[in-house]
């Protein structure tokens, strides 16, 4: 069975999903179109990088991601770094010949996205950006009663992503509250995968009116790593540093097709823990998600008799998309493992069968062109175009 | 026990809300402060009316309204008619010296609205407007929490109201689809209870950004009776005739406090049938609500310890606003008619102990300031002020 | 219009809920077989009785229960006192002709209710035990789909019924916790409740298997009121006495059908407040109903195809049961007042087209016999038959 | 780092799990107690062996379980064959020495599982049963509840779990559906699961009074494959054969700590996929879990201010119970992976460092135990001691 040698840049816990998903793919996936070898961990120094991989499981390690991009043994460079690398790996890794795997999102801005994309697609390369949450099977579900017609013409959707981990004011300045490093907050971070959920169930999104909010606006400067989600709050005297990105996003959007819709995304919604939700309306039906259930999607048929009519709680298992790779019954449990071992099968098998894969870098930039939109919008308190 | 002559101005399904409510008040909230007596019901013709009267234990009826309103033994004029006679049976209630509950929107437009607040203030009577589900008793805990500060500054508001009884094109086009009559669709019917809510339990919104949809552009003309909003659908070739209002409403707010928000009203949502929900993030605590599990609010208090942190559903009762008045336990059942008790009850209370009740006419006409601002933001395609 | 004179014995809550339900009945369901009339009002004393007339509505009041049950001009008894008082006023009243309607359990014993139940018949007079809650048209929506075969063969059924307002130890001891005055504790109050709707659902019961526990053995003494349903706590040194009923009872089942089944009542469940809940499993689909969430049946069918096979949420309206008399459209909002209106409806269609109606005292009567073999399964540690 | 090395024993659907637990622990354990190395894969046939071991990423295959369990290098025999298989193979894995992991449930009887106990005792070795479910980090912070006393004293427990894989007549006679192989139906294949988490919740049973059924009586016999889990269904004219366990199991429970409790399993439940639930009443506080949502826990505490009190549903993450191992921020996403994963977690660590880990061989026995009683007393139909 053929191997791919997939070389990891970046040694966090994007780094444990990414390497359980190349574990456990082949189990889950078999026969599997490739089996995903974990070669070489890149972390900033030897010694984070040794560590790492030993705990990934890689063979080798390595500081230095340059010499790694130029191994000839190399097949696959997988991004896990802040957003602030990802463009200058990525075209490296691109112009080496690599095919990549990068973190969402794709990077800072629709400008860095665009001389990635512009360089994966010299290089001939596959490319994938991990907006692993749309592989959750319940979404693909979605996806799949749209493509058959069941919901009818789509009218409206509805989309949040409310978080609570920084929403205390102790907790520290990460990478992810600068925007030098994350291009920008809780928009690229946490609002570009409803984007991408957006994208991938009605449409391309055509226009945007948005407002953006700092309400934390400084924290705790951070000693001694650079993200640790706001596990650890600060207490006492400590020294706090401006945050210069969005802690909150809400926006109206209009599709190219015709739909309408919102989006909306904060760091400050206490209770709401990972909290991914979309709800879609069309002319025969509706949808309604939540991740924090993710089992579970809950769908309405119009043409229900109108004494059982309702929105029906489906849990997934073999009968649904990716079903037949998970689990051999519904809900015996769905996580963010099986996200990410969904995301790599499909990634593995778009170099090994030379098939499109979805979200690339195209849809990467394009993420990256509405979210700078939405920015700009907020800006200029008005509609902005995204094309 | 002093006793308050009614007399309702319209016989329909609100009719029958309101007579329950006069007729139920007393035994609720006991001893009450005045009891409600349903003296004379109005309707179109005698006929009508003389049945209208009989049902709803009336003891006179009447198919002249300017007669009722003059009749020097009525204390409260109670309007249930289609919006667009709220004004001129205002007006003439008011100048007649007679207190008013009329039913929402206050009136089409904002300008409507103010005539009807001008007669009001001039009359020195009461008015209230009857936005019911702010009297539901979990929002009412909700505005508890808040006042209290337990969720500390609010930060943003998400309110929706979904329906699906006119998702359906073959259900016909009763007055709430046509804006002589009804003013606005979704936005006036709908939107507007959202609106209250919203100003109930953040403040005042000062700007608006709105996109309108007429999803369903016509609709089966009625035949036999103005209003069945959708039960009987027509089938075969039936005429039709334009819908001249929106069937969905989508908006950003901002409020006069700092806060932001969104509300979405729509008439096309399947399986949403009277989906008023509303959820607020405060920099200490969140709340969350959903009318169609009305007994129950949810809420998040940060100050909780992590490891037991996450929002609680708290079921009203006894120890709850209302709630002394209301079942002596918690979750034996609010329904629409202890909505439309309490309401009564704060009405009657107003007029014999000289308080202050809301939403009066005040809050009616702002809600239509905000509401003819979110109609001319979607014609403009820009954010509109609301003073 | 026909109308019935009503005189009610008892004013506590129970007389709150049923003399809106009088009042509203008229208003929901017209026209109505007979408009029932509020007379007289029965209490232990003169003044209660006649603050509880006023506050009701009723037009006279009485503390001679005996005479009031003799007045020619009363149609029906509707009984709300405590359960011992149940069996003599309802046999004098079927003594006396009176149709009757009587509060829940039907009385303390199967021999007490087995006396009213020859009193009536002997009387051929209309009667029934307010066993409202499964008057929720979700729950007769559940019965509808059972009738239809929609559900298939009836495997089992799973019951519960638990509240929390006296699980604290400090709760006072109404009459409810008293033997002589209750006949039994969360079985008589609570559990009686569901054993109807188990019957209403599934069919009768044959057998029963049972543990009753009274974890709570002493209350603190009520002063002035016999049944405040534990809303003032007692702090401090009070006397205390003992409960000498049970507060909790879990029962496995078997119907004459073959079903099988499990029953759970109890008092000391924190959290559920008025936890009414059942699962029915059949050969071809499922429901599951909670009372909290009343406007809502959830429903499975076997038939549906399996990649949207799931429950599915149904809010009752004008399509389902009961719903053309209650509220335009779903969710609007079933209440406690609700259910007691539908119940009036039935009983007093009852009488004025002699038709038979369900839960009668034969009912009632079946109800007491399965509560006394429960209880005695529960002392003998076996299963006991109930016929 | 220690390694230790793996024969697996079955490569099934349970082989899939137990892998991607050894290939991901040290990705979320690290440092790990050892590294656990994949070494030996044993399957019926060489071919099939193979297979599984490149799927599963074991080095090496064989057909010949005895001489594996006998192989020096092995430290670890892990069982996921079907039942009938666990004694023979963990009797000869203890005399070899080999610490063991063996799949649930530990044998068909208890008397087998005696001998298996007693085997491991005799050689020394570690031991556990993969009742995986109760890692689950909502499951292990009821625990932590309880053992802090936040609920006080237990008074209830009411478990289920809930199928419907099987509940077509059409689905195969898998060997779940024998008891010469699986011992018995529901009741071992997941009501055991329940019973494990009662034992660990609460404490051990003394006492069970059971019904069974077998509602489903005879099956397609299968072709091709013991164990489809139902997922392919017969059409047309198949040879059946009759069922010999039950389907489902309905029982009540006493705790050894005077506590009293239900359980319920079956495999017949439409609707419910896989329906893990328990509801626990202490004096003090209430918990409910269901593991269809498993990211939650729903804990209600007495002490909370009554206008404030209600289940809170609390989603684990870094705070919880091995949260800190597995993602940074609570509903990132538990699946069926993640248990195992804190399975082999638990197990590997008492190997390394000598500790006691539960469920161990006689939790296993215990619950073979229970699990006899409940056969004997739906068959004797009287209560039945479990010691």
């Amino acid at each position: 069975m053929r191997k791919l040698n997939v070389a990891m840049i970046g040694g966090g816990f994007m780094g444990k999903a990414h390497s359980i998903a190349y574990a456990g793919m082949p189990m889950f996936f078999w026969p599997a179109p490739a089996v995903p070898y974990r070669r070489t961990l890149v972390d900033v120094t030897d010694e984070l990088a040794k560590n790492a991989a030993e705990r990934y499981g890689f063979e080798k390690w390595s500081s230095d991601w340059r010499s790694v991009v130029e191994d000839p043994e190399v097949d696959i460079i997988d991004i896990v770094t802040p957003n602030d690398s990802h463009a200058e790996i990525a075209i490296a890794a691109a112009q080496n010949g690599k095919h990549i795997m990068c973190e969402k999102p794709l990077a800072r801005t629709a400008e860095e996205s665009k001389r990635m994309l512009d360089a994966v697609k010299a290089a001939g390369v596959k490319h994938m950006v991990a907006f692993n949450y749309r592989r959750t099977p319940a979404i693909a579900l979605a996806k799949k009663y749209i493509e058959e017609g069941a919901l009818g013409k789509i009218l409206n959707f509805r989309g949040t992503y409310l978080q609570d981990w920084s929403a205390d004011p102790n907790s520290p300045l990460s990478w992810r509250f600068q925007k030098s490093i994350a291009g920008s907050g809780a928009l690229g971070d946490i609002g570009t995968h409803v984007i991408d959920m957006a994208r991938y169930l009605v449409g391309d999104i055509s226009e945007v009116m948005a407002m953006a909010k700092t309400w934390i606006k400084e924290r705790p400067v951070q000693s001694g790593g650079l993200d640790k989600l706001g596990t650890v709050k600060a207490s006492g005297n400590v020294e706090k540093s401006a945050v210069d990105v969005d802690d909150e996003i809400s926006t109206l959007l209009r599709f190219e097709n015709g739909a309408v819709g919102s989006l909306e995304a904060t760091r400050n919604a206490w209770g709401r823990n990972n909290y991914i939700t979309f709800e879609i309306h069309g002319e025969k039906g509706s949808v309604f998600f939540n991740y924090e259930r993710r089992d579970e999607l809950q769908v309405c048929f119009s043409s229900d008799p109108e004494d059982r009519r309702g929105f029906r709680t489906v849990y997934t298992g073999p009968a649904h998309p990716y079903g037949g790779a998970l689990w051999p019954i519904p809900a015996l449990g769905i996580g963010y493992t099986e996200t990410k071992i969904v995301e790599a099968h499909d990634f593995i098998d778009a170099i090994v069968n030379d098939k499109e894969v979805s979200p690339n870098f195209e849809d990467g930039y394009r993420i990256a062109v509405i979210s700078d939109a939405i920015l700009a919008s907020a800006e200029a308190d008005k509609w902005v175009k995204t094309k």
